[in-house]
């Protein structure tokens, strides 16, 4: 790939974008930013403290949760001071992403990344999905997910992830339009993905310089 | 590729989806169908007499137009025999695409095809878009419309395919997790995108092998 590229990837759980977000960033050699986006955000912002300041919310799991249990029932059983919390690390996340986009090319996974950078020019925007069968297997070997209502459980996070996304966004995850390539890995397998976001990269930088 | 691929090809209006299938076809020695469905179900199933009797809805042109007029405006508007007129071209079609698949390695634009197939594994389904400036252009220069509420009528036609897809099917047009690959031809260009189908084939055919 010639000159700075920054990609995101959203994936359905269990599609295996993760691993082909850190392969891809293997093969590239360059950054790869995943969950520890949210502490690189609270050491940069110096907010840490008072966002992490009670212990129930203190790790960046428990956030999530937090998170999680707010968008999945609604905003009605979160409290306005919760939601806050929600939106100012939002925030905090959001600029953190612009800055390591300005440092140089880069893989960002999740947190509403393709969003936050769609003024740029200089993104590719992926979408990773999988049929239910493959995203089972995944959870249950690479998660250790129990087997049972395994399918709902999938079903539940892929949930969240929209919700959290359809909340801070004005777009639909998941939606084709919104993004430059989606590929089905169970299709293409994990090594598949990789190769075709590498030949996507190329044809890219043809078309720009046609 | 190597045995028997059928492609499927949905695409927003004006992101160039069929002349991507057609320079494919080409590239791959296959045979290509779009509209000209219509008519080969027609013939085939010997229900031509009766279906195009009616001068007014003759053509597969004038039964496009009273299929779009029907789903736009919604099914009240829309007599049942008229609408028996879509559902039994629909079923006719469907047959069609069945039996074409089952010929060989083949390039199918629209028409549901990707739903009526759903059930092979032989199939790789693509969905292509683009961004609304690269859409108008190409609306304007190939197909010549009139640059006046170009956006809207890009949009109507999109409508009509979406109302389309989603009447005869249980899923929803442009969601990302329906389609084997998504390309933005607008980021891509048409003969990327025709690299990248290629590419495709490829991965699917040694994820297969492994």
């Amino acid at each position: 790939m010639s000159g700075q590229t920054i990609i995101t990837i959203s994936r359905q759980f269990g599609s295996g974008g993760k691993e082909i977000a850190e392969k891809l960033a293997k093969e590239l050699n360059i950054p790869f930013y995943d969950r520890e986006l949210i502490e690189l955000a609270a050491k940069e912002s110096g907010i840490n403290e008072d966002l992490f300041e009670d212990e129930e919310f203190c790790s960046s799991r428990g956030y999530y949760l937090l998170g999680a249990i707010g968008f999945t029932l609604g905003s009605s059983i979160t409290s306005i001071s919760e939601m806050s919390i929600n939106d100012r690390l939002f925030a905090v996340q959001s600029e953190t992403i612009e800055h390591i986009a300005e440092q140089g090319s880069c893989i960002i996974v999740g947190r509403c990344a393709d969003y936050v950078l769609r003024n740029r020019t200089d993104t590719l925007s992926v979408f990773i999905h999988a049929d239910i069968r493959t995203r089972k297997e995944r959870a249950i070997h690479v998660y250790a997910m129990d087997e049972r209502n395994i399918e709902s459980g999938i079903r539940k996070i892929d949930k969240r992830r929209a919700n959290y996304y359809e909340y801070y966004t004005d777009r639909k995850w998941g939606e084709a339009a919104y993004y430059d390539l989606v590929l089905d890995s169970g299709i293409f397998g994990i090594d598949g993905c990789v190769a075709l976001i590498q030949a996507a990269l190329q044809e890219k930088d043809s078309n720009l310089n046609k």
